[in-house]
């Protein structure tokens, strides 16, 4: 008798396993996605709605949203760890971004990016190499013991800049068509290029080190001959056919097929990006700047939306996702080590100087200087980026960043990307833009 | 001098691998699904738009498209084959037809599909007990040699109705409205609830002749009242506090906080649905059957769109994903292994004269009989785990499918797939519908 409850017990255990696990494998691998956006996707509207209310930019509250949610291991939940390590969050924070950069190129002209264009150069070539310098100089003073190509590897993670963060105060703001906007996003570009050079050099020299051989002057000129032919070519090539392709695309006459096409070319443009070394949201700003200029208003069919408009509930569903996975990765525990609060400030100090000093190289008058150096601030995800091929690297068995430095590292770009919204909030509502026309809500 | 040239070449190795790959480990992760993006997108919304040239729903063009691209190894290109596989891919597939029932349900509404609940319940039971009886025989005939336990597996996985398909023909041909389609969806609902319970009975079975036990009835009563209680828990709930809560949401006066709400409580409910053992699809139908009834326009800020309209974009770039996907996981190869066939047609002709009688117990009069079979007839994605789960479970050593039937089980699943929207279309474009006023293009 015994033996026969015992049996039915076992026997009911894989049962309402099952059950409980859903009908199969494949259903499972989408359930942990459910419910972080059931957590979410509210988290970061209502966040984003507060700190609104005290007249700071949403991205702010959705950044710590997602901390306090990564963090809550701290006060003993564990329960939504595997957000941080989560892959269908990770794909669409990382299409949620890609999207962002791709509107706010649909918003930018690539006219009028190119009327700043010396100014965003200049800011971004000092935007890299005063904080490159003065990285160096923080790491030789505090880390004395290190080698050279360590301090040559700090100052290199401090060139690095995340322009989503900016892009998206901009665009809440509605000051994406001043000429501080497009100073800085033109930079952001450049400077995209110009941290991939660095990275590509010092990377180099390290791996150099390693065998006894130099960096290659050839081969750092060919990757910058290579990035400015993709970007120039991409560029002319798609002002050039965007225009006769949608005209081609449009004799379907069928709804959604315009749109279909823009979202396909923005994906193409951040996956070639990715193949020649660039971030993706560089691709996707590029492929947003050449749309701009297709008139799709002649090419709809009665009834349908603009890609831009259809963009916009996509963008609604994905970006804030972006911003709340930037804050999940955040670990508040490193911010807490006393051990690197020394190196990890005054490298945030370099880090905000260095590109704060960046705005005076402007050239146009009557800029809100200010807040082009406050855009370039923020080192988010690049910065991790950076910092990431730190830890990989090597000389001999030691990786060129120890975790000490990583973990100031980090603290650095936790503290610049959070400081970046509101400061550039903050002087924007204080010393304006300079042409407020652009100012006025759409 | 040849050894400092070889270790120049030593040391670009790395260089140059590193730019290709990227700027670090993290941005890889999105590479690939760019890529799918950038092929798959244009190619669904152009198969698509070329099969409805035909006269044909586009889904077909999808599903299609989505086989060839998923069997370029057949001509000895296996450049894509990572689709299959892709992580990414197959979460915004999934996201893709959860969004799409959720649209469904909001295009239907509760009090009318309880108006048919009683044929709709008729529908759904036939169409499980006669495909499985129907399994069952065809299984005894051909596959003498196997065990009952064998037979009534087999006839299980006929039970299974993937209602993605006949959903989307449905909406494209804007017969939502009809009671054709209120009767399929709601016996839809119905099928999966009783496909869930056929597979535990017979999941018990199996795993208790494994250890000499039988099925224990209290459990499968248990599992029954468990999925009624949240389905119709959920409804009453759902439909009594949803537009209260959005009533109090919409007192924040944020522009997408609605809609955010919305897509949350989609997920929400999808969640759920997983949890209980139900497919995540018919928990996103429910939360659109919940929402329909909620009077968003009084909410709605001003230049605010509804959470439907806002909810189309996303679905325009999420939906075809999914059926280009279904088509993508099929492998032709399996269609050509001689030694199933008999058994793939024999199976194939029972499940689909299994669901086609079923549209004979609907109760109304002037129904289009044959639509209604036709709606509940293709297995997909349903039958799918259906037959992996047959793979997974043992009697002693061997798997209750074996290698050979779980093939035969795939091009049943195959052509019940791709034959629905050919068939569904033909006969709605013939006998037309009960309420053709509701068939108007809105």
């Amino acid at each position: 008798m015994m033996n026969l409850r015992t049996r039915q017990i076992v026997w009911l255990i894989p049962v309402i396993t099952f059950l409980f696990l859903g009908a199969g494998d494949s259903e499972d691998s989408i359930k942990p996605l459910l419910l972080a956006l059931v957590i979410l996707l509210p988290a970061a509207k209502v966040s984003g709605w507060i700190v609104e209310k005290f007249g700071q930019p949403a991205v702010l509250g959705e950044l710590l949203a997602g901390m306090a949610l990564g963090n809550l291991g701290l006060v003993g939940f564990n329960g939504l760890d595997y957000l941080k390590n989560d892959s269908g969050l990770e794909i669409l924070a990382r299409l949620g971004v890609i999207l962002l950069l791709f509107e706010v190129g649909l918003d930018s002209s690539l006219a009028d990016l190119l009327k700043v264009g010396l100014s965003s150069l200049l800011v971004a070539i000092i935007g890299v190499v005063l904080p490159f310098g003065l990285g160096w100089l923080v790491s030789s003073l505090l880390l004395p013991e290190q080698s050279a190509y360590v301090h040559a590897f700090i100052g290199a993670t401090l060139c690095a800049t995340s322009v989503g963060i900016t892009a998206r105060v901009l665009k809440e703001s509605n000051r994406l068509k001043t000429r501080e906007a497009k100073i800085i996003l033109g930079a952001a570009v450049i400077d995209d290029v110009l941290g991939l050079v660095v990275l590509a050099v010092i990377t180099g020299l390290v791996i150099g080190a390693g065998s006894g051989a130099g960096a290659s002057a050839g081969s750092v000129i060919w990757l910058v001959v290579k990035v400015s032919i993709f970007l120039v070519g991409s560029l002319l090539l798609g002002v050039f056919f965007a225009p006769r392709i949608v005209r081609q695309v449009a004799k379907a006459k069928s709804k959604g097929m315009l749109f279909t096409f823009a979202l396909a070319f923005c994906f193409l443009l951040s996956y070639l990006s990715t193949v020649i070394g660039l971030a993706a949201i560089v691709g996707a700003f590029a492929a947003g700047l050449i749309l701009e200029g297709v008139p799709f208003q002649e090419f709809l069919q009665e009834g349908e939306h603009s890609p831009e408009e259809m963009l916009h509930p996509i963008s609604t569903f994905l970006v804030p996702l972006f911003f709340l996975y930037m804050g999940i990765k955040i670990e508040l525990a490193t911010l807490f080590r006393f051990e690197v609060i020394g190196l990890a400030l005054a490298l945030t100090f370099a880090a905000i100087i260095g590109k704060q000093a960046c705005g005076l190289a402007a050239l146009e008058r009557g800029l809100n200087r200010l807040a082009i150096g406050l855009g370039m601030v923020p080192r988010g995800e690049v910065g991790l980026i950076f910092a990431g091929v730190g830890l990989k690297l090597k000389i001999g068995e030691q990786p060129i960043l120890n975790d000490r430095v990583f973990a100031a590292i980090l603290v650095m770009v936790i503290i610049t990307t959070l400081l970046t919204p509101l400061l550039l909030q903050w002087s924007f509502s204080r010393h304006g833009a300079s042409n407020q026309d652009a100012n006025k809500p759409r």
